[in-house]
């Protein structure tokens, strides 16, 4: 059995109401359909890494209910360890009810009070870290994400090379905090609003401009939708992979922890740099294709 | 132990997102609450009934998956009988997104698609009705309903006065089929909104002109939100009780199934329509002062 990759970060659920018109304020109506669908950037990418064929474990927060109930079995049923999960007894899981109108193409989603803790260094302490070659990390709680990646950054000091684990964090929301996460990932993607937040045009800017924030030997990734992703590494040489749209496109939702897992499943696996951009870009156009996540298995899984 | 009260009907998962705005198309925000609450018309009955300490029991159907856990769940928690409730294979069980805004006081309602089939005549052969002394139906499927109290009919017409099944109906959405409901309820609850549609302007005159619509020796049953309810029996007396308003208007959602379920539980114990009306718009007064329906069991409940 071979090492897992870890995603720490957000799970929610999201209930995503399609519909013909947006509803006008007071009235009743009646959605074309409805789906409950797991969600949250790491819990994403646990189900992407799991469908092409990696081993993977997710840790982040939940609180006992029937939203805990639909995202454990959702996990199961897609073979991702959540032995890693803190059973909060305090908040609420995540629930964003989700809008998406046919005619307009607009997608509204209200969602709940995030009043449920974090995960937390002190919980990290718990994880058996011989059980992984990868733990990627969903900037959050920046501060605390920080001190479980130096317990990683210890744990891998004792080790030769290739027993390291490898760490990657990313970087999505324009929120300050989130920017120490910085030079602390051997991969570390960064979003377009990010990226356009420090002022930059495209990912080739993005990643030549944001490099010196990463640190010696990382490798730095930014996507941007329609115009593929860019990356740069230690080399010095910006790498690039057009995007892979599909004929319609019919549910970007998730699209990006899309890429991110198929990135991470080829590093992981010693793909190079070129190969792994040009898989993030092709499992995440195909993604946009279908309705959530699961034909990705049929298209690029290994078994 | 006493004979059940059955009510026959809708039960729904409602998902509450309370705001402080409407949510503008296109957007992401936070709700300040999310609550989720078993809902539909004989649904909320049932809770009221059991919270007023009358053992009974709801028919309708349901679709395996995580809202049917919830709401099984919820049933369960309140003591309401669910053995008559009927698994659909085909279809999902029924839930809707609200969006409760405090600063306009507006309720905006997404169903899902209710393409899970109601239960129907052949599925009510197969409940045991020597359980019940009174059958409530929430008015849907009509014509299949009409043929449930045929059976019920039959099935009294051999047993003496004392023993034999009443028959409730709630005709409350402003649809042509439900109308033929009318005479077959010994006593039938009319809401405002089809009062009006037949052109009547209190509750008064409602009963009064609806009145020879049911059979003979029936209660006709209107309520009207503020201005109380009044009803009409045999004896040709129009009865009426005003409103009981809360000092503060906090949940206004499920009310009227709250008062049918005050005015069945008062008749079915041998109370007057004086009586029950009454106790009707006491118990559904309070309720529109705190959210959701347990606090009842405190303020009126038996035990």
């Amino acid at each position: 059995m071979g090492k897992k990759i870890l995603c720490v970060g957000l799970v929610c659920l999201d209930i995503i109401n399609v519909v013909d018109k947006y509803p006008e304020e007071d009235t009743d109506s009646r959605c074309l359909s409805q789906r409950w669908q797991r969600g949250g950037n790491a819990s994403n990418s646990c189900t992407v890494l799991s469908l092409l064929g990696a081993p993977c474990a997710f840790m982040g927060s939940l609180s006992a209910g029937p939203v805990a109930n639909f995202i454990t079995s959702d996990f199961s049923s897609h073979d991702i360890d959540v032995s890693g999960v803190v059973w909060q007894l305090k908040g609420q899981t995540p629930c964003a009810c989700c809008v998406v109108c046919l005619s307009s193409g607009s997608r509204t989603v209200v969602l709940s009070d995030t009043n449920l803790p974090d995960v937390t260094a002190e919980d990290f302490t718990k994880v058996d870290l011989t059980q992984f070659k990868w733990i990627h990390w969903e900037g959050r709680n920046a501060e605390e994400q920080l001190k479980m990646i130096q317990r990683v950054d210890k744990y891998n000091s004792s080790l030769p090379q290739q027993q390291r684990i490898a760490v990657s964090v990313e970087i999505e929301k324009t929120r300050e905090p989130l920017y120490q996460l910085f030079p602390h990932g051997d991969v570390v993607f960064v979003s377009k609003d990010v990226a356009r937040q420090f002022g930059f045009h495209s990912a080739e800017d993005a990643v030549k401009g944001l490099y010196p924030r990463v640190k010696q030997g990382a490798v730095l990734i930014c996507a941007w939708a329609e115009q593929g992703a860019d990356a740069l590494g230690p080399d010095g040489i910006v790498v690039h992979s057009d995007a892979f749209p599909p004929e319609t496109v019919v549910d970007t939702l998730g699209a990006g922890d899309t890429f991110n897992a198929a990135v991470l499943y080829t590093l992981s696996n010693g793909g190079t740099l070129q190969e792994a951009l040009t898989f993030g870009c092709k499992v995440a156009g195909r993604k946009c294709g279908f309705h959530g996540y699961d034909n990705i298995g049929e298209c690029f899984g290994e078994k």
